[in-house]
């Protein structure tokens, strides 16, 4: 007898462990029914993973499952958000036990680790694997990140370290097509860092509730392009010291430094958090941080609103030339 | 110069006419902010179209862009939901602006027909273009309509006519793979009933509020097969009287009344509300629906559970033999 639609879900997405009282309908009815706490907002971001547009056929269902959720959380981080729900529409084109076997352990994974429950979804069937998660947190309403933000004279800070998640990406290619066939450490570890990136929630938590900061993004297209989305947003230019970008000891190892800069300015798929403290807040940051054990990075200012070039790039406080595209889909 | 994702969402999706009090923060930040009232439930639903498994690639957008949002305004309506938002995740091959333009269009007129406002998505680009809906609303939450609240004893009701989204959905193949050139009047009905159906909102929410039902449930994959869940959630059976139930002039021009009967039973896509209702509350019914100008139906009577059959069908008060599958993906 061929599985349904319907004891697909019921096998691999209702075994669940996280209960939230605040989730009264979960999986099974036309909709879920949650409440949301009466003095917060409720922030919301849903993104999509095509294949051979966002990860190879190859990927282990696992990883898959992982990112997915992961690259949705990073979004709730990034505006302070305290995560709760999230929803998974899942296109397929043929039922694989064992893949949603796998795919569903990777997404309970993360949702576990996170309290999070998975309330519905949809799946379907079409010709190309895909993706898309709509993921739900709550925010303080008088504390959250946005992109709006920077003024003049904050600082700009990101965490992790930057440009592993394009340097994994293209190592990710290499192996798919052929052109490798072995790693080494350094490679594993960017490649890990791709398919596992680490949502920052409590650094976003952190920064809304001490009002260390109140603008943020992750950094999912790039250094380059997302920062510009502030700058573009809250009408301000940036200093960029290029030497103080937080780079891995392995994407060093593999890249050397300058070219190791380059790729941390364009890479995307990092899911760090890029935020500008107030100077009279940077003194506050190092307490308030410390206890998370996230890494930080102040990586240059933000100054008036500059006509002609919107990032100046400076190494050892001299200005650079550089000419660096963002990712952007559709390109 | 290309166009690129955030050139594109600019241009065609933040062209919206409805903004509600409730969300802060739409479009163009990480995250979208609302707020949700305090003593409502936030209902919650997703729903995914993939070309070439709900739709052919000849459809004309501006009907794609409506469906894609009715259909989860559907899923709102059977919880006796308000709808407020919706997010929209779409994956296309390549920019098509006209594309665009149309399919936007025929989004925000049902959008604003509902007083429901886009606030977010993603967009991505993917070999098959699929869109993923997460629409939002507000249910009271004593009144809520849940599929496992039907009891031995209610009336089964459904809203208006059966059978037309199956029937139309054959004549867009026919028509797709040229099996057909022209059509006449009747299957332009059930063509535009594919294309167009009506969130029965107004209905679910009278219902709730006056609390004339608490199950209900879309009819998005056919009566029997939705039915079938109402029962199978609840643990009764029901007698259905097939000769009573509600078909279109038009499929039965066409198919005549027994063979509109097993489409009106199967059919997918009607997107009308299966309801039942306590005996007490029946009289009720007429008062309170008739201000809706919706049409509605007695088809049946909830039944104690029975071993072997979960629907009894009926013609003209005597039991009849049928066998009908519903609609499933990956069959």
């Amino acid at each position: 007898m061929p599985i349904t639609e319907f004891d697909l879900i019921n096998t691999f997405f209702t075994q669940q462990s996280v209960h939230r009282p605040d989730v009264a309908l979960a999986i099974g009815d036309d909709c879920a029914l949650t409440s949301v706490p009466h003095n917060k907002f409720l922030a919301i971001t849903t993104d999509t993973m095509v294949e051979n547009s966002h990860f190879y056929p190859n990927i282990n269902p696992r990883d898959l499952g992982y990112k997915a959720i992961a690259t949705n959380l990073s979004d709730l981080a990034s505006m302070g958000a305290e995560p709760a729900w999230v929803s998974l529409a899942l296109t397929l084109p043929k039922v694989n036990e064992s893949w949603l076997q796998a795919f569903s352990q990777g997404m309970f994974k993360i949702l576990n680790e996170y309290n999070v429950a998975l309330i519905g979804g949809d799946t379907t069937s079409g010709a190309v694997p895909s993706i898309t998660i709509t993921a739900q947190g709550f925010c303080d309403k008088n504390t959250v990140l946005r992109r709006d933000q920077a003024k003049v004279g904050d600082w700009i800070y990101v965490s992790g370290t930057l440009g592993d998640g394009l340097a994994g990406f293209h190592l990710i290619s290499d192996l798919y097509q052929s052109k490798k066939s072995a790693v080494n450490l350094d490679e594993e570890f960017l490649i890990q860092r791709n398919l596992h990136p680490i949502p920052r929630i409590s650094l976003g938590l952190t920064l809304s509730r001490y009002q260390l900061s109140c603008c943020a993004l992750d950094l999912s297209d790039g250094l380059v392009g997302d920062l510009g989305h502030i700058l573009q947003h809250s009408g301000v230019s940036a200093v960029l010291n290029v030497d103080h970008l937080p780079c891995s000891r392995s994407l060093i190892n593999l890249y050397g430094r300058e070219q190791a800069e380059l790729l941390a300015l364009q890479g995307g798929e990092d899911y760090e958090l890029c935020f500008t403290v107030p100077d009279h807040q940077k003194a506050f940051l190092e307490r308030y941080l410390a206890p998370l054990n996230v890494p930080y990075t102040c990586i240059g200012r933000i100054v008036e609103k500059n006509p002609t070039e919107n990032i100046i790039y400076q190494r050892q406080g001299k200005m650079v030339d550089l000419h660096i595209s963002s990712f952007e889909h559709f390109k």
